[in-house]
């Protein structure tokens, strides 16, 4: 019986959306650019998924691009930005919290002469919208913050960060990277005030390889790939249509947002009570975090050999994101957490197919780590 | 009965190529970069699609680097190799019929200060070896050539401009574009002498949404994207492991190249043949052209009205190239055909599963479009 937790890194594609890929790669393969009516019919595809995906966003479908996933809509975001506002500023400002996809991106345009600022935590993981007050003024042409930490589940203020880039009128384009809170939290683009977000498919029971990027209609920004012009030249290249039906219909079926909040929430509740009473564990989740993670430490436990005993007991987790692979967390480390929790420290991530039977064989699954695994 | 001749545009994906897509999606839905037992399996699936794609290419898995598709890796060996080796040199020679994926990039290249040089076909569409012979010298640090051209079918000398770029010890990186080619041609990067070469899974019966940049192990690019390290860094995101498994699935099911060469030359042999019984049909394509594609003129019927008059009767052709749309074709006119040629130009492109009944589809289509429609 597997227990999968780790729906952070990935989630099992939807048996209905999985259909719907090979439908179209089988009976709907035409390519949407072509003239003739299988190209025609492969058009209607993009398009009615362009609308679904528009329709989850309250957005237009005109502002929904198809990326080939997070990674590559983070970038498009973050480079995209910065090269079309670089004549108003040179300042950007982020977090020290936020996926590889956002840091890395920035270390370049670092190298290329941005001042980028990382706003840190405090010790629970949260960031208050005051810590970005400071760094935004008339020089930023670019803020990103993550809607939903994918370590330790920290919910961002981007609303407020959108108010405070208002108040200060900086020229700074609001991107945020809604991977972990999508069909997750109830947002909207709008409603947020982004200009740019990220989205992707694989967190939401899609296949791997495929994301879009809300680009808010007034916003502009460059783009990285060129070619035959497809996503009004945002993003050229062959549409994956397979992916993209299928993540349009992962959408479609995501259901509530209620629903499934309220029953990640009663998980993690669980979650917390039952590991509350093994002594050595410590929640580094922010209390007010998102339901859909729980990141804990077990004492002196490398993560990684808990994490390959649960594997042997088919409880899958993860230490960190699995973006960061074997690297100690920078999450957690901005945080300010000691070494050693660091280094212990195990995600759980929930889905709406996770049940109290899973949380049980992961705390089983602690337990017996702790009394069979060699401490360091 | 539907006669699919637009194989050039894309293919319809193999069954078992779409089953690979479905099984991987559904049971080993690991991300490869999860350390547990799940992501391992994960981590098999790529490592073995890995293998595959090096098999057919001759290579070392380790040159094989999964992109989303023809469009990402053709831009990633362009500007990659540009930037890597920018202080060697500021000249680039391309060709003037090369795919929009490489000409839009070689656009922006000027932009950025690059002294890009466009060798132009011959009248019949080919370009010998020596038209490059004068362009490519030591400030030449990248030459990008299409193994086979999409539109007119051209098989461009690549080999002999890799003995160019050696005899005059050019520090130019060699990039071909062969996604026309692959699976088509028996070809390899080493024989080719290419440091850089561009695959595309959804023109050999893979999903669309895949690629791959072949990069030789003593050859450095700069990365376009940035994040979590995949792909050893030249392609970060998580990989699109289902759409891989499949295009690794079709590559391994491509067959004999001499077998569906011979099938294409029957095929392209016999609809040259039909067509030059066909007063005011003129063949665009070279005499010794790709068998795979065979592009010809309908005198004063507009292409898109031919088009669409043969996707009623379910044959499905296309004008010119999917990539460029309505557009009249740059590889034509590089050719000096005429305005009214260009315009009127039909393409027919062949895979493996075409027979003699889609030629015959096709012509009888032909014949009678010439006696319904209205001439321009």
């Amino acid at each position: 019986m597997e227990h999968y937790l780790d729906n952070s890194a990935t989630t099992k594609t939807l048996k209905e959306s999985a259909e719907r890929a090979l439908y179209v790669m089988t009976q709907e393969y035409g390519n949407p650019s072509s003239l003739h009516s299988m190209g025609f019919r492969a058009k209607l595809v993009l398009d009615e998924a362009r609308e679904a995906a528009a329709e989850k966003l309250l957005c237009k479908s005109a502002e929904v691009y198809f990326t080939s996933g997070g990674t590559e809509a983070n970038n498009l975001a973050i480079f995209g930005a910065a090269e079309a506002k670089k004549r108003q500023g040179n300042k950007i400002v982020t977090t020290a919290i936020e996926h590889p996809s956002v840091l890395e991106a920035m270390k370049e345009l670092e190298k290329a002469g941005f001042d980028v600022v990382y706003v840190k935590p405090d010790r629970d993981g949260n960031i208050p919208a005051e810590s970005f007050e400071e760094s935004i003024d008339e020089s930023t042409v670019l803020v990103s913050a993550m809607l939903m930490n994918n370590e330790a589940g920290a919910v961002l203020p981007v609303k407020e960060i959108a108010a405070i880039i208002r108040r200060k009128q900086s020229p700074a384009l609001l991107h945020t990277d809604a991977v972990q809170a999508f069909c997750k939290t109830d947002f909207t683009p709008r409603k947020l005030g982004a200009d740019l977000l990220t989205v992707s498919g694989h967190k939401v029971h899609a296949p791997k390889g495929v994301g879009a990027l809300y680009v808010n209609e007034k916003a502009r920004i460059r783009p990285m790939l060129y070619g035959g012009g497809q996503e009004r030249g945002y993003r050229p290249g062959t549409e994956a249509l397979p992916l993209i039906a299928a993540f349009s219909e992962a959408v479609k079926r995501a259901g509530s947002v209620k629903e499934s909040t309220a029953h990640a929430e009663s998980l993690n509740l669980y979650l917390r009570e039952k590991l509350r009473e093994i002594p050595g564990v410590e929640i580094n989740s922010p209390q007010d975090a998102s339901p859909y993670i729980l990141n804990f430490s077990v004492d002196r436990i490398k993560a990684e050999t808990m994490l390959h005993f649960l594997s042997q007991r088919e409880v899958y987790v993860s230490s960190g994101s699995a973006c960061g692979r074997a690297k100690p967390s920078h999450v957690l480390k901005a945080m300010g957490l000691p070494k050693e929790r660091v280094e212990s420290a195990i995600r759980a991530s929930f889905s709406r197919f996770n049940n109290v039977e899973d949380i049980d064989a992961l705390v089983d699954g602690v337990k017996a780590g702790i009394e069979t695994l060699a401490r360091f």
